[in-house]
C-alpha cells in the first residue's frame, strides 16, 4: 500500500513509519515539527533524545532501502496536503497530525484556540483533499477515548442502537469530552462523519485509550535514531510517562486526586499492531466506522502502584503521593468502553504490563541525569479553573484509592465525584 | 438588565436591539458587518434596503433617547470581545455573531474552513471572556435545529434519559448535522456545554427553526432605518425567503426536491419573543439548557403552496418548480422535535402563517425592481458534492411531494431517500 503518515516525526508516527514500511509499504510523511516546538515551550525535552529529522529521514533509508517521501508542512495549509495527495496518490492515510494535549489546550484562551482551530482545520483540509483527489484512500483518524468522556452507561463503539418513544435508530454514541483539547477531537469526528455520507469517503476513527511504552519490533535497537519520544512534562507526558520517569529520578509518583479516575490503556506495539490491522481491513466506500483501541482498564492510582512494584524489581524504590486534581473531572464512576472491534480483525494484546513497564524504565534509566535536568516540567500548575497554580499534596486520608476507605463526610464534599 | 447583542447588525440582532431597548433593556453591540460582505460576495443584496450603520445607531438614539454601545469588531479577536465584557458589565449576552448559511460553508474548503473557524473560534472567545470578567451573565446562544439532522426518533430539547444495557444516564441527544455550517454549530453546542460543566458558566443554547418575516413591534412602521434586511441568494435566503421574491418577480417558487424535508418554522415575531423570554429567565450558575425555538413543522413543498395561496390573494400568481437538490440530504424522513421549554415560560406562538406571509410580500412588493435585477442569486449551484453547477429541472412526476405518488422504482433509486 501506499500511505501517508500525517505527523511522522511523533511518538506514534515514527514507530508507525518504520513497522508500515518493513512491512513492505511504501511511506510518505507530512510534519512541522510542532510537536518539538511544544514540548520545548512548555520547558520540557523527550526523555529519550531524538534524532532530527535528516537523521531520522538517513536511518529510514538505509535500513528500508528506499527513500522516505517527506513534506516539511503544515496540515493547517491546503495547498501542501492537497499537493502531497495528488502526487503521492496514497491507497491511505494516517492522521496523528493533531495536537495532543488536554492541559496544553487549557492553558488559556490562545491555547484552547490554537488547539480547535489547528486540530479541525487540519482535518478539513485533509478531508476536502481527499475528495478532490485521493477519493479511495482510506483515512485512519486519530481520536482518542475521551471522547465519550465517562457517561454512566457502557460506551459502545461508535454507534448505538436505541429505542426511543417506540422508535428506533442507530445513532452516534454521545460525546461529553473533558477538555478544549478533547473537544477538538469530537468536533473532528463529526466532520469526518459527514464526509463520509456525504462524499462517500471511508475512514477508520480510532478511539484510542492512553498509549505507553518505548519499543517497537522494527526498530533497530542498536540504532538510537530509531528511538522514538517519551515526553513527561505536565501538557506532553501521560500519567504512565510521568510516574516512569520520577521512578528513575528518585520523585515520588503523583497521582492526580484520589486516582480513581478509570482509563483503557495500551502498549505501543499493540497501537502499531492495532493501525496496521485498520489498514488492512479497510472499510466499505461511504462507511465512517469507530473502533475503540485499548485493551485493560486501569484507574490511575492502580497504574501507580504498578511503576512502583516493577520499579522495586530494578532497584528503583519509588513513594506515591497524591496532588489536587488539577482538572475538572469525576474521580469514581462506571467504566466500561466495548473493544471487540479489533479483536475481531485479529489483535492479539500484549498482556503483560509488568514487562512493558520493565522495559520502558530500563530504557528511561540511562537518560536519568537528562530527566533529573527538567524535573521542573513534571509538577502541573495548569488548572482547568484557568488558574496557573502549583498543585498541593493531599492529606494521606483524601489519597486513599478506595472510595469506601474515605469518611462518608469527605465523599458528599467531593462535588465532581459520582461515586 | 444589561445585553450585549454579538451580530447586532444581522437579520436577527437589529430587530432584537430595537425590541429589547423599548423594553428598557441597556443594550451594547457588536458585529464587524460581515453579513454585507458575504451576501455581496454572493452577487447578492437585501432586498429590503436596509440603512448602513451610522443611520441605524442614529435612529436608536432617536428613538430610544440613549446611546447604543458599540464595538466595530470581530470575534474572532480575543481582546475586542474581553475589553467589550469589561468595559459594558453585561447580565447577559445573545449570540448571534456567527457565518449561518448552509451552501456557503459548503462551496469549497476554504469557505468550510472560514466557516468552522470563524464560528468556534467566536464562541470560544466569548466563553474564556465570560470565564474572566462576565462570570455571572447568561449566554444565550444562536444554535439551530439543524444540528439534530432528521433521526428516526423524536427530538428531545437537547438531552435524553436512556437506559443501556440495564444502566441510566441522562446524556446530550446526538446530532447529525448536514453541512460544515450546522457543524460547526455542533461544535459550539460541545463547546459552550463543557464551559457550563467546568467554569459554571450559565447558557441557554436556542436551536433554532427557520425564521421568516419582516416586522416587530418595536419597529417604527415608518422609518426605514428600522428595517431588518431579507436575503435570497442561494446562501443567505431561506427556502421562505426564496420563494416569496419569486412571488413578487413573477418567477416560479422552486422547491429543491421532492420537496418532502421536513423542518421547524417560526416568525421573527416570535423568535423575537422567544429570545426574550430566556433572556428573563435565565438559567441557574453552571446551568446549560437548550431551547428547540420553533412552532410549526411544514415540508418545504407545502410551504411553497402557501406561498402561492397568499401571492393569489394579493393578485401575484406563482408557479411552483421543482429542482434537483443541491443537497445531500433525506428527503422524506421522521420528524418531530419536541418545543416545551419556551411554552412553559410563557411563549405565545404566532398561529397564523398566513398572515406573516402576506405582510413579507407586502413589504417585497416596493422592492420589484431591487430583486429583479439580482433574480440571477436565486438559482442554486453550489452542490454538497463540490461541483459547482446549475440545478436542473425535475420532471413532474418527480417532482411530487407525496412520496405514495411516485412511482416504486424511483424511490428505490434515491439513495437519499429513508421514505
Amino acid at each position: 500500500m501506499r500511505i501517508v503518515i500525517a505527523g511522522i516525526d511523533g511518538y506514534l508516527g515514527w514507530p508507525l513509519a518504520q513497522h508500515l514500511a518493513s512491512q513492505g509499504h511504501e511511506i510518505a510523511g507530512i510534519d512541522r515539527f510542532l510537536r518539538r516546538a511544544w514540548v520545548d515551550e512548555m520547558g520540557g525535552e523527550s526523555a529519550i533524545p531524538v534524532a532530527g529529522w535528516s537523521d531520522r529521514a538517513g536511518y529510514f533509508r538505509e535500513r528500508m532501502g528506499r527513500e522516505l517521501v517527506f513534506a516539511d508542512g503544515d496540515l493547517c495549509e491546503y495547498a501542501v496536503v492537497h499537493d502531497l495527495l495528488a502526487s503521492f496518490r496514497p491507497d491511505a492515510i494516517v492522521h496523528l497530525g493533531e495536537m495532543p494535549s488536554a492541559p496544553y489546550s487549557m492553558m488559556d484562551v490562545q491555547h484552547a484556540v490554537f488547539t480547535q482551530r489547528n486540530n479541525v482545520v487540519g482535518t478539513l483540509n485533509l478531508l476536502f483533499a481527499m475528495r478532490d483527489v485521493a477519493h479511495e484512500a482510506h483515512l485512519v483518524k486519530l481520536g482518542t477515548m475521551g471522547e465519550y468522556g465517562t457517561p454512566n452507561v457502557d460506551i459502545p463503539e461508535g454507534f448505538f442502537e436505541i429505542e426511543y418513544r417506540g422508535r428506533k435508530d442507530r445513532l452516534p454514541f454521545p460525546r461529553q469530552a473533558n477538555s478544549m483539547y478533547h473537544l477538538s477531537k469530537v468536533h473532528d469526528s463529526a466532520n469526518v462523519t459527514f464526509a463520509c455520507r456525504v462524499w462517500g469517503l471511508r475512514s477508520t476513527d480510532i478511539m484510542q485509550g492512553v498509549v505507553y511504552g518505548t519499543r517497537v519490533a522494527a526498530m533497530d535497537p542498536s540504532d538510537p535514531r530509531a528511538r522514538t519520544r517519551l515526553d513527561f512534562d505536565q501538557c506532553f507526558g501521560t500519567a504512565l510517562n510521568r510516574y516512569c520517569t520520577q521512578a528513575v529520578i528518585g520523585e515520588p509518583l503523583s497521582v492526580y486526586g484520589t486516582g480513581g479516575q478509570k482509563r483503557g490503556f495500551l502498549p505501543l506495539r499493540d497501537s502499531i499492531q492495532c493501525l496496521t490491522l485498520a489498514l488492512e481491513n479497510p472499510p466499505e466506500r461511504g462507511e465512517y466506522r469507530v473502533f475503540n483501541q485499548f485493551e485493560d482498564v486501569y484507574d490511575v492510582a492502580t497504574l501507580a502502584r504498578k511503576v512502583q512494584a516493577v520499579g522495586r524489581t530494578l532497584g528503583l524504590d519509588p513513594q506515591i503521593v497524591h496532588l489536587e486534581n488539577p482538572r475538572a473531572e469525576i474521580e469514581h464512576h462506571h467504566y466500561k468502553p466495548d473493544h471487540e472491534h479489533l479483536l475481531n480483525l485479529g489483535y492479539r494484546p500484549t498482556r503483560d504490563m509488568e514487562t512493558e513497564l520493565a522495559d520502558v524504565l530500563s530504557d528511561l534509566i540511562p537518560h536519568r541525569e537528562r530527566i533529573a535536568r527538567h524535573r521542573a516540567v513534571l509538577a502541573p500548575d495548569i488548572r482547568w479553573s484557568g488558574e496557573r497554580r502549583r498543585m498541593g499534596t493531599l492529606p494521606v486520608e483524601e489519597a486513599s484509592n478506595t472510595p469506601a476507605a474515605r469518611p462518608r463526610a469527605q465523599r458528599a464534599a467531593s462535588g465532581a465525584s459520582r461515586a
